[in-house]
């Protein structure tokens, strides 16, 4: 298991990491939004209906856990909405070498 | 507490309140597609979109425990469809006088 020291933010580096998560969160939930607005209007059976609520459920919990501020966690969290495409690392410009290396090189596993 | 004597059908009242049912079921499923549509179409904010998943998941418990076919309890059933507009009295017609007069009797409480 790969282990990631705790990470000591400075006060710039705290507010960019909590910008990026937000930035990240609005492009997630805006997608969201208008992935379910299309599929809504195209819904005619029941059964659509409720593979749209089984979606939205599944959505809904992972957005609740994966936006969640966690400094201890978050280079985990970094490197996974790097790999589902809602955060670059040019999002997070500014955090140490260091820690972007470790983003980095978890998104690529 | 209404005691509802154990119902006794005859094959065509059988098939009389299975099609009411089926009815009231296409009714209230059609008209449901309908208004998720339309408020799908609104949705703008996160919290809109949650609130469709808070109504999906109590129309789905709602229409499963609703339209399962138990002729034990079918006289409630059909009075609360009634009461909630997705059947008429009309629809029941062929069922004998005594039920109908229950399901009335209770579809006005």
């Amino acid at each position: 298991m790969l282990k990631v020291s705790k990470i000591k933010w400075s006060e710039a580096e705290d507010t960019i990491a909590k910008q990026a998560l937000q930035k990240a969160y609005t492009r997630e939930t805006s997608a969201l939004i208008a992935n379910i607005r299309d599929r809504a209007a195209s819904i005619t059976e029941l059964s659509d209906l409720w593979y749209l609520h089984d979606l939205l459920s599944t959505k809904r919990y992972e957005i609740d856990g994966k936006y969640t501020y966690d400094s201890s966690a978050i280079v985990f969290d970094f490197a996974k909405l790097i790999k589902q495409g809602w955060l670059s690392l040019e999002d997070l410009k500014g955090l140490s070498p260091e820690i972007l290396s470790k983003i980095s090189a978890l998104a690529r596993m």
